[in-house]
């Protein structure tokens, strides 16, 4: 059951509200805005953006001086100042049904916060725009370049991590609390895929082994290089000083066996699907192809075909 | 209400287990392990860790072999190998009551969402181990380096930023949508931050006369330093880049009017909340002074103070 919108209504017929209002009702979009003043510029003479993109006028622009006389939508644009929100406890509940969405597009750090107290937090999002507009008078915007808006589901941390991560230090293990898991997850596959993979693939070889190699090394780079490069693509900005912080930290390490070289070489299953397997799969289908872990992902399990028939036979 | 936990349940006594568990039953915390071949080795001799942070030996270790002598308990670790997950649907439910909440310590990427699906997507969390350690015998592990965690709140998005991306895109809307919406709202700052306040601290001006004068450009830069530290503070990785990527982009836009400008001169109300006191909070709150941005923020407000005074008396 995904979520989709048909009814829209812009709380703020300001230079953001009538610009990205009236591109969607452009598109064909039902759109309906709160206004103040501006409500029968706007009901009579329509609604006019000069566009660094293309002029537009729409005639017909549905705007209302009350929220309850637009009733319940199915996504409300929030697009007036911040320093308006007081009246955002008044304004929203005549727009709401049980999922409606509330995607604001204001500027700096707390507006989520503030709607969420009012509709939930499992229904706001955040548009941050990055565009050039100016409300030149009632119904009539320039819009001078850019556009881009960067669309976000808000979900706020509420303290699981952080107690758990109390506790853990009070127990002497060092912790922190990360805001973006899946983040953390892939900076860790920048190690655990190369070396990991790579101390199977090869029969069970400690890292060391796999850094005195130049050829292995190269490896190790080129696999780290589609490793951020997937999480890139999945929206995740990953740094390229990754590469050489996890290679100068893995020297030190001397002759280390990883669990997957300890899993190997003692007879058990190694993870290759959440290691291996499951990073391929979601670059793919993010339309990345990723040639040398596809190439190390066939590595594997041809040396784990050849251990379990190895093993099967001297039984 | 925040949740905390009493008991622990350790699903899984390998290496990672059986050091984490060990780790927080030596802290004082209430641990069980569900362990298979090791339960009489670690009821009877305990556990004894060899560890690079100094040794330990827990004479008394509670370990059962099966979850429903565990029962109910407050947080479970997850810390067998993933090829063990389709074990999960039967050990995971009686270690649960209505608060419980999950974290896996397991490697790769698919296993939150294996949890999820059991336990429901809003109990479970995901932790990071950089650590060395082995399994050397039933009870006795040996730790040789790192052990840092880092944990994170699981959260999967639903699909509601794609699809309103989807749409705005169809009414010709520039739109993207971004698995993190805090670092986009603090990358965004970096902008915002420097141009819309010295725009009004300056008493209204436009971003090439900002950019002209080489004091305000090293104020700029000192600002987007200031932002991109306090993200870093609160986890989010903000790169360096942003700085020159942002004045770059800025210099083409010519004499170009903030919207906190047009507000000043149009005598409207300013966001100085969203904009610089709540950045400047959450940093302060992180224990990160920022005196550029402390500075700016005063002048806005004696700026604004000036205005409406002098508004005041023209009326």
């Amino acid at each position: 059951m995904s979520w989709t919108f048909k009814r829209v209504a812009v709380v703020g017929s300001g230079a953001i509200g009538l610009y990205y209002g009236g591109r969607l009702a452009l598109g064909g979009e039902d759109v309906s805005f709160l206004a103040r003043s501006d409500v029968d510029a706007l009901t009579t003479a329509g609604l006019r953006v000069d566009s660094a993109h293309g002029n537009f006028h729409l005639p017909k622009v549905k705007a209302f001086p009350t929220a309850a006389e637009i009733g319940p939508v199915d996504l409300v644009l929030v697009s007036w100042k911040a320093t308006s929100n007081a009246h955002l406890s008044e304004v929203l509940p005549p727009l709401l049904h049980a999922g409606t969405q509330v995607l604001t597009l204001q500027n700096g750090l707390g507006n989520c916060e503030v709607i969420a107290e009012i509709v939930g937090a499992d229904r706001v999002l955040g548009g941050l725009c990055f565009v050039c507009i100016n409300r030149l008078a009632s119904g009539h915007v320039a819009h001078t370049a850019g556009g881009r808006v960067a669309i976000g589901e808000w979900r706020q941390a509420d303290g699981r991590a952080e107690e758990i991560m109390r506790r853990f230090k009070t127990a002497g293990i060092p912790a922190e609390a990360v805001p973006n898991l899946e983040q953390a997850q892939w900076e860790k596959l920048v190690w655990n895929v190369p070396f990991n993979g790579l101390s199977v693939a090869l029969g069970g070889v400690t890292t060391d082994v796999l850094l005195a190699a130049a050829e292995t090394e190269a490896r190790i780079r080129d696999l780290m290089r589609e490793v951020i490069s997937a999480a890139r693509v999945l929206g995740l900005p990953l740094a390229d000083g990754l590469i050489d912080f996890n290679i100068d930290r893995t020297r030190p390490m001397g002759a280390y066996r990883t669990s997957s070289m300890i899993d190997f070489t003692e007879g058990r299953e190694v993870e290759v699907g959440p290691i291996w397997e499951e990073p391929l799969r979601r670059a793919k289908a993010a339309g990345l192809p990723m040639p040398h872990l596809t190439r190390l992902v066939e590595e594997i399990r041809a040396r784990m075909a050849r251990r379990d028939k190895a093993a099967c036979g001297n039984r």
